[in-house]
């Protein structure tokens, strides 16, 4: 059941990179919602490859059809259901990964599980390509929280050893976030494109740090225990492939703090609860507090490099050198960014459908 | 349904810090295991409370009376059931919580949930205490998982700014770990305690950070996307109060390497696929690899102090000043170590119990 | 996870028939609802054996104590349980059936299927004693739903071949069922307790039919396909040991009926929508429609009898005869009417508790 | 989250009658099952409408395009999706069923429930459509549980008052069903169908009732209380619009039988434990207990009609007569047989699954 998501609703991806199509169903929304569909492929749009000469040339459209769910451009209670047709296949690329697995990807994991039996081509249903129907979903679920003023927003924290300067944990300005390449401080943003090329040159690839935000979400959401905010959220977010960490808050950063520096001092007014510092991330006993959640993510390099790694052959039972072809992103940071953001549209959607 | 965790197991964790006692229902488990309740009772003791001058003098038994499940020192195939009395309560200790919420703890947002309903005594249902009947489960998963040579080890990683040794990525020797104070190297552990006592001494808290291995897990276990051993693991271990971050592998630290530093290269011997280095964590495309799994877990300073912390009336709708008073842990990272060993242990056999 | 049930809600039922107590967790029940113990006791007795002539003589005291979720009579949000210790247990009587099994009963199943480890001793988890913790979460769950003004009563339809009036379909008067004999034409009452008492006297046993109805739902409640209302109450209806059959309105009647007849027609009247007859039980593609929720549940002969039957020696490999001793009603039907109700209660509160 | 099945596997059926397509993922199978294309399009045609005169005359082609987890006729571990297009779509037919619900029929439920948002053409969710991606899972299931040596198959046992023979509950000839009309004694089927063409040229339709086994299935698969074979069965055959009973061996008929008749005697031969006779329906205590599953489900008479029927109209709150227009079938009890087989295989391979 590895590709199911929510308590709630419940989120259903399929799909191999190089098969037909990929898609999700999206069921236990509510009747009447409207959909915009041109808001969602301008979201679509900021995961698509082929942006420039950071990213992938491959080149895909990834419009979706809309299979069931929407009628007139509102939800009808039926499940949602869309696909991404895959036009771009280049699967000869990939046969000899079936007996040499790529270091730090799923080839030789995905061989054990299945036997054999694995959909090696363009990693198959492991590819980040399956983040494509995660961002139909995350993009309608974000659409939905916009209309009850909640905001959903990521950006590049860190990539290599460059850092993007930080929300502010209490007031975070969304809409400071640049949107050809996410980050805050421009001139941070310009030195991180540097280090992609860097490691595209050397055909090599980088890994990063994302940073989301969501504003607006009211006190009282989420769980105590396995259903925390947190475990909601890091379960879906940890879906995304190349994801390593996940904190909340000061998260790895409290483990230096004394209680009274992490603590977050309540404050009031006009009836309405604050906290003066956030290093909560908005989540106290699993339920949001009223401020807003702050989390990061850790992605680890991309795996696929052109550089010569050693791996081995599964048939031959001895080491070999391994060279992958086709096209690789040498960071998936920046495409990244909208994929935390619809994992993230999606758990706090999920938790805010459960009745209170 | 906060307090249920599990895919092919479902565990249901219930109870209230002051009420009448707390216990956990475990379903799905095979019949004819074998449980060791000395074991069991050895492993319960080492969360315990009350074990000298760095943790709550509170003194528990936590001793679990079998309710179900278990005949003759076997699984009998019905759900197994274990009950621990609370006796050592005192509940007006926290009456004063109801109106003013305690920085960092989960008075304000269960009482939001809740509407005023929450159990305030003791925390409640967010009591660390709740951890118990966690252990009870992950104790009995534990023994379950050493009987298929798999073994679940943690120790305190850091507390403060004071960190001790690392497992050995590809090869943590589990025994290391000292009982007494779970710590690698035992000089560092002396610093740790200095540091907890002088956090007390001073009505404050400290953090710190917890690292798990499991090693022993044959490779194809877990699954692509949202079950992947990431995920099912985080979920749970953020169901452990005061958990902020998990990250597995190099976590964090890949986010600075390249992909050719932080891919780990395949090795055979003896037709036994191995990795040079662990930066994956053990785990790649959400399955096992076959290598040790590696995690760490942030743990925020705990919330309840001594010092006198800002926060609010919500009857008066002002601030003011809180003291809490009560018996506290300055410090719950050594306690928190073998419910690490227990979130991580039921996560893992969770994932073995599925059909392959 | 054979004893978990609910989608919104989360039931986990535990316990052997002669362990050290059986109970139930009930988790995702909202915050501030009132819990009547004295109600909810009188509930449990009509379940309780030792009334009189036609039940088993065995005296149980089921008083359930409440372990958690509930705080000076309201629910706190935390998950509920509830215990009731196992003090009449003779287990003596119960050895034989390892080798040989009983005739309609789960003996020989649970053996395959939990590979002799299972508890026999009175049925083990299988045993009709388990049906008393889901009198306690039925029961609980009744006090809420007539607090919305939803009312759920059964009666025995028919026991062996003497049948009991039907409620009124379109407005079944709930208030008509007897109290100690629960049925509607006390005249049939009183041949039926004959019947069982024959049966009792030959050594045997008998089986029946319970009716069940639910008013005061209102229209829109339940999903169409696998979660619809039929499927809902169906799932947790044959959870009850012993039911056979479970069917809606007009159920295997519609087979023989014109789709003119079978239809029931629509009416209006002051805004409020109706229809004339209720062959549908009211529920129309699993959704309630507004009318009574009508279904009959069939009840088989108890299994257990005096009589000797024919079964095996497991160890043997060869035919044996089997004489059941022990304590068992001829007739489980009259307890089993409020455990019906019971599950019933818990099928449309968890429906209900769905975000719509 | 009403159109989801499973513990061990997850179908998710999408689509309304007339959008742009139907169809379903089904997430959890293992990798390696083969996949027959020719014998699914077989079993699917065998739904499919369009059949002669007594069925609807909408031609569909309901083939199915796979989109993924199938390569190379095998299973790859990915989940399964396929879509069936919608070609033969006139929505301009069911205009006014908006504001005029048809008797029997979800309109209005579906009207409440979703607000007026539902897609009311053709039935949209709700349509008996939905079951052929329903058929598409099961018609997979069969096949890998014909490779097992479990067989599913079901006949006609009822339409209107005349019945089939029914199947020889200790050893059913399933190979008796005829194929052009599913029964065993075609001269009760003649007279089957001329009561359908009575019905259709009347402007009416009848319902009926499907007699289903599986044999081959082992002892010891399923669980005691809700997961029990009879709950998941139920669970999904009630998924299937339209049926409002189901029971299992002697079902409703052992409401008047003693216990020493109902309960099926064993015996033992070579070591192969059977019953005598099968009141059981091949299931105790919610486990297979080796012998046929036999369970019975009844089909209401198709609620479209052409006779004018009592309704009203929702908009001017008055009574108002309609006729339901279109193509629809005067009885679906022959084309639900495949999809009675589909649900039981889906389940039985679902309970099948599950880790022992």
């Amino acid at each position: 059941m590895s590709s199911t998501y929510g308590d709630n609703l419940r989120l259903s991806i399929f799909g191999q990179s190089h098969g037909a199509g990929i898609g999700m169903t999206l069921d236990g929304i509510p009747a009447g919602l409207p959909v915009d569909m041109n808001q969602l492929q301008v979201f679509l749009n900021r995961r698509a490859p082929g942006q420039g000469d950071i990213s992938t040339p491959r080149k895909e459209e990834d419009r979706p059809e809309i299979l069931s769910g929407i009628v007139d451009g509102y939800t009808c209670g039926a499940p949602i259901a869309a696909l991404i047709r895959n036009t771009n296949t280049r699967s000869g690329d990939y046969m000899q990964l079936k007996d040499c697995p790529r270091p730090g990807h799923a080839d030789y994991t995905a061989s054990v599980k299945y036997g054999g039996y694995q959909d090696v081509a363009g990693g198959g249903h492991f590819s980040g390509r399956l983040t494509a129907p995660l961002c139909i979903a995350g993009g309608m679920c974000k659409q939905w929280l916009e209309q009850q003023g909640i905001f959903v927003s990521a950006h590049i924290a860190q990539i290599a050893n460059i850092k993007d300067d930080a929300f502010d944990p209490v007031a975070p300005e969304l809409n400071n976030v640049h949107h050809d390449f996410p980050v805050l401080n421009t001139q941070m943003g310009h030195k991180m494109r540097q280090a992609i090329l860097e490691a595209k040159e050397n055909g090599d690839s980088v890994g990063g740090i994302i940073e989301c935000a969501v504003t607006g979400l009211s006190a009282g959401v989420g769980d105590p225990m396995f259903d925390g905010m947190e475990g909601r959220i890091a379960k879906i977010i940890f879906g995304i492939p190349g994801i390593k960490g996940v904190e909340f808050g000061s998260g790895f950063q409290s483990a230096a703090m004394m209680g009274s520096q992490n603590n977050d001092p309540f404050t009031i007014t006009d009836g309405t609860v604050r906290t003066k510092t956030n290093n909560a991330g908005g989540i106290l006993g699993g339920i949001s507090n009223g401020m807003p959640i702050l989390f990061r993510a850790a992605v680890k390099p991309t795996p696929s490099i052109a550089k010569s790694q050693e791996s081995i052959s599964l048939s031959g039972q001895c080491s070999r050198m391994l060279e992958v072809k086709g096209r690789h992103d040498p960071c998936i940071v920046p495409r990244a960014v909208p994929v935390v953001e619809a994992a993230a549209a999606i758990a706090v959607y999920d938790a805010l459908l459960q009745a209170k």
